[in-house]
C-alpha cells in the first residue's frame, strides 16, 4: 500500500472481481446475456476482469466512452444515452472492428443520422416504463410505429430492440416493490414485442438497473441485462438492499485534519470534489454522504456503528462519530469512507489504488 | 465560438472581469485588503486578471493548489484548510519566493509541524463563529491560549491572526440576517484581538464568505477579505441575493437530445459529472440544479422564465420547460445552463471556453 497523503480511492480488487463473477453467474443461470455498463469504473484494466477477459458486449454512457473502450479493443458497444446528433461526426473515429449500438427516440434524430452515418448501427428504442427520465412511453404505439417505419427503410439504422432503465427501483428498499417494478418493465417490453414481433422476429429486449439485476430472480422474457454499478456497489445500493456492506468494493481514504469533541465531529480531507455530492437518506441517520470504515493495509470491514458523513463542502468532509471513533481517530490518521454513489466518485477521482499500491487508470486519467 | 458538441463550460470573460473589478473597488473603498480565494476558478490565466496582474496575495484550499499557483508565480498564498500533517513534506516543493500561510487549530498538528517544517510559515487560527464546520469556538479562550503559547516558542510557525469563514450566510436570503452574521463574526474576532492583542499587536483578522463580501457595507475591524465564488457567482449566490443573474459569468452549453412534450421536459446532455450535484431551493420551483439561458455566440441573457433543471443523473440533465421553450428548442440545439455551484462545476469541467473559442486551462486540465 502506498503512503496516503490526500483523498485516495481505494479499490478492493477481490470484492470487485467477486461482484463481477456473482453477476456473470447469475446471468448465466437465468440464460440472459450480460452487457455490463462500464460507466461506473470507466477503466479498460478493470473492464478486462469481465467476461474472462473477452472484450465483446458492453454498455457505455457517452460517445467518448465508446471511443475509449473501442480503442482498447472492445468489439460490441451500446451507447445507452439518447443519441446526441452533434456527435455524429465523432462516430467515424470508432474503429471498424467495433459494432456500435445507439438509442434513437426522436424522429428528428433519425432523419439527421440517416444522412450523416457512413455505416450500419444497431439501433435501440428506449422505452419509459415509469422512471420518467427519458424514453418513449410504452403506450405510445403510434410514435414507436413511426420510428420503426423509418428504420425499416433506413440504410444505416438496423432496429435491434427495445431497452429500458427502471431507475425507479432506487426509490425503495422494499423487495416486493422492486420485483413489481422489474416485472412490469419486462411485461411492458413483452407487450411491444408481441405488437411488433411479426416484423422483427429477432428483436431483443434489454433491461438495466443494478437493484433489479442484483435482487430479482425472474428475468423471463428479457434477453439482455445492463447493470453497471454492481462492480463496486455503494452506500445507495446497500440501503436499497441490493448488496451487503461487505460487497462495496471502493472506499475513499481520507486524512483526519481536525476534531471537534464538543459536537462529536471529525473534519476529514475529502469533500464534494472527491465524493461528488450525491446524498442518500439513511433510516436512522437521516441524509448522509458516506459511511466510515477502518482501513487496514488497504482493506476494510463493516461500517463503524453510529457514525456517518453529515456534510461535504469543496474539500471538507464532516464525519459524525460515535464515542469510540472520536477517541480512536487522531489528526494525521487516515479513515475509509464508503461513497454514496460510486459512479460519480470514481468519475471525480480518475484512478484507483489497490492494497498493494497498484494504480488502475481510467478514461481521462491525468497522464 | 468553437462548435459545441458535448457539455462545455462557457465563460463570459467580461462579466468575470467586471466581478473582479467590482470586488477590488469595494475592498479598496473600505480599506480592507483583498486576498481572493482561487479555489473557484483554479486557473493561473484567470488569476492574472486580479490585482492588475500582480501575483501576490491569494487564498487556496489545498496544498496542491498552493503548489500550482506558486509555480505560476504567486508569492503569498494562504492555504485555507485545517493543515493536513500528511502533506507536510509536500510544502518543501513550494518555491522559496513564495510565502505560505497555513491554518493550525490542533495542538497535535502544531507539534508535528514543529519538527517537520524547514522554514517559517504565517500561521492562522481559524475561529468558528457559528458556521460549525471547523475552527476553534471563539469562546474557547483556553485552547486558543494553549496554541498561542506554542506558536510563541515555535521556530517555524509565526502567528499571523484569526480567520473565519461565515458559511452560514448561505442559509438565508435576508440581508438583515446576513449583515447580522457578518457583524457578529467580526465582533467575535475583535474580542479575541482585544484579549490577545497585547502580545500580538500586528495580528490580522481575516473574513471570507462571498455573500457577506458582496452584500455588507461595514467591514470595520476586519483586515482581510477572502471571497472566491464572486469571480463567477452562480445560482446559489443569485438566490441568496449576493449577485444579480446578470453577474453569473459561467454557463454550461448543453446539447438537446430528447423532448418529452407530455410532461414539458427536455433531456439535455449535461449531468452530475458536468455540474456536480449541488442543489438549491428556489422559492417558486422547489429544489433545482440550474437555470436555463438562451446562448447566442457564447453570450447569454436573463434566465428563461418558468424553466429549471429538476434532475441530474450521470450524463442526463432534465430541464422542466415552459411552453415557449418547449416549442423553441429542438433536438441538436444547444442551451446554456447557469450552474447551482460554480466552484464544483468548474472543478469537474477542468477548462473554460470564451465566446471567441479561446480555452482557459486550470489546475489538472488534461494536457
Amino acid at each position: 500500500m502506498m503512503q496516503i497523503t490526500t483523498p485516495t480511492l481505494i479499490l478492493d480488487t477481490e470484492k470487485a472481481k467477486n461482484n463481477i463473477k456473482w453477476m456473470e453467474d447469475k446471468a448465466a443461470k437465468h440464460g440472459i446475456r450480460l452487457r455490463p455498463h462500464f460507466k461506473t469504473h470507466q477503466s479498460a484494466e478493470i473492464g478486462s476482469w469481465f467476461n474472462q477477459g473477452k472484450k465483446d458486449r458492453i454498455t457505455v454512457s457517452s460517445v467518448d466512452m465508446a471511443l475509449y473502450f473501442a480503442e482498447n479493443g472492445w468489439k460490441d458497444i451500446t451507447i445507452a444515452f439518447p443519441f446526441n446528433v452533434l456527435e455524429a461526426e465523432k462516430l467515424k473515429k470508432i474503429p471498424s472492428y467495433c459494432q456500435i449500438g445507439i438509442i434513437v427516440i426522436e424522429l428528428d434524430t433519425a432523419h439527421f443520422l440517416e444522412n450523416r452515418l457512413d455505416r450500419e448501427f444497431k439501433t435501440w428504442i428506449k422505452i419509459d416504463t415509469g422512471y420518467n427520465r427519458t424514453g418513449i412511453e410504452s403506450e405510445d404505439i403510434e410514435y414507436i410505429q413511426v420510428l420503426l417505419d423509418f428504420f425499416q427503410s433506413s440504410k444505416v439504422m438496423n432496429f435491434e430492440g427495445f431497452m429500458v432503465h427502471s431507475g425507479h427501483t432506487y426509490n425503495t428498499s422494499d423487495l416486493d416493490k422492486i420485483n413489481k417494478i422489474h416485472r412490469q418493465s419486462i411485461d411492458k417490453l413483452l407487450k411491444l414485442k408481441k405488437r411488433f414481433g411479426f416484423y422483427y422476429p429477432n428483436m431483443k429486449l434489454s433491461i438495466g438497473d443494478t437493484p433489479s439485476a442484483s435482487l430479482c430472480e425472474n428475468f423471463e422474457g428479457a434477453d439482455e441485462l445492463r447493470p453497471g454499478n454492481f462492480v463496486f456497489y455503494d452506500v445507495m445500493q446497500y440501503l436499497v438492499g441490493a448488496c451487503s456492506a461487505d460487497q462495496i468494493a471502493v472506499a475513499m481514504a481520507c486524512p483526519v485534519v481536525a476534531k471537534h469533541a464538543q459536537r462529536n465531529e471529525i473534519v476529514l480531507y475529502g469533500g464534494a470534489i472527491h465524493f461528488s455530492k450525491d446524498q442518500v437518506k439513511h433510516p436512522e441517520y437521516g441524509v448522509i454522504y458516506g459511511l466510515p470504515v477502518y482501513l487496514s493495509n488497504g482493506k476494510w470491514g463493516q461500517p463503524i456503528p453510529n457514525s456517518y458523513m453529515i456534510k461535504l463542502s469543496q474539500e471538507h468532509g464532516i464525519l459524525k462519530a460515535d464515542k469510540a471513533l472520536m477517541d480512536r481517530l487522531q489528526v494525521g490518521d487516515v479513515i475509509g469512507i464508503l461513497p454514496v454513489h460510486s459512479c460519480l466518485t470514481a468519475d471525480l477521482m480518475k484512478s484507483y489504488q489497490d492494497d498493494e499500491g497498484q494504480v488502475y487508470t481510467m478514461m481521462n486519467s491525468p497522464s
